[in-house]
């Protein structure tokens, strides 16, 4: 028999519906069109309760998209220290983060959909615009902010990929330090080094 | 009606058998462990029919699978020209080839298969390690050429996967020619530059 708690049944009750409503609400409306209040309407409960279980529109993707790691705190840890050496602050983080997760993780689910599924990807795109790059270009003082946290981003998905999706060896029996190390170098010059002219 | 050209209509009706018996065989042993003769008998046809339509392996899993360039092409093209000036070359073959595939290209499908699927991520790493890492792996002479190859891998897909399936910005809309010069810096050195000390 399960014990009684003392909990209030419609406590976790609603906090699912809240989950359920945010994840119809993301897919339909994609990350920047999706609203608190939205949601809200959907799992049929007052918007006040949603920022009481999830604070803000970030962290209720973040837990309703099941992202396995809080990429707020990620940005502040690799942009708290010396520019010069952001490269391996970002490929230890990256390559730790994943290799942590096992080989099942959320975060292959998170690719696989992106690749997959346009919906999926426009979600995934918008998030990762407002809440990385967003925040990482705010926080770089370079020129083209935006334009260099996107090409780190295409050093660190496509590793992910052939290292834990398609597990392409030797990348997916190297260790996570022997990587971080090769990879470095580029993320590094992606941040701090000029880049060739362009439009 | 159907004007009568004089075909035999066995031809194309093999032709079509060899290419589901090819799919169907590289789905289920992989790359490596499919081979011509089980294409033949899943065909219900002499294996020197399907060498006749398609000469090896590599071809079949280039038509079976709709892969839009022969890698083997590219392969040559790329390793055909000074060594000093290789990540040029490798960072404009992609983008020129992938950029001149159209929005739907076979190769998103390919990227979203090899994401999505395991068997065909499989087949995809297989074809990949086999024909397009083992011939570089061969030409170069640098060590770690298979490690090399497959950096210069992870870049090119990562890049893919946010300039042509997430459509990330700004590298969905950047031109082929700036983000070719942007990477190739990246290319170059995972090719000819000293790696750093790994197992």
């Amino acid at each position: 028999m399960t014990p009684r708690t003392g909990r209030r049944p419609g406590k976790s009750g609603s906090r699912d519906a809240i989950l359920d409503g945010a994840r119809a609400s993301f897919a339909e409306n994609g990350y920047d069109g999706a609203t608190i209040r939205d949601v809200a309407r959907r799992a049929g409960v007052d918007p006040a309760l949603v920022h009481h279980f999830f604070d803000n529109k970030q962290k209720l993707f973040v837990a309703a998209v099941e992202v396995p790691v809080d990429p707020a705190e990620l940005v502040a840890h690799i942009l708290a220290g010396d520019l010069d050496s952001i490269g391996k602050r970002i490929a230890y983080t990256f390559l730790r983060v994943w290799d942590g997760q096992g080989g099942t993780s959320p975060m292959i689910t998170l690719i696989r959909s992106a690749a997959s599924n346009a919906q999926a990807a426009r979600m995934i795109r918008e998030f990762v615009s407002a809440e990385i790059l967003g925040r990482i270009t705010r926080s770089l003082k370079v020129p083209d902010a935006r334009l260099r946290a996107a090409l780190v981003g295409s050093q660190l998905i496509g590793l992910a990929m052939l290292r834990y999706v398609i597990a392409l060896e030797p990348l997916a029996s190297a260790s996570p330090e022997d990587l971080a190390e090769m990879v470095a170098p580029t993320l590094q010059r992606y941040v701090t080094e000029d880049l060739p002219p362009h439009r």
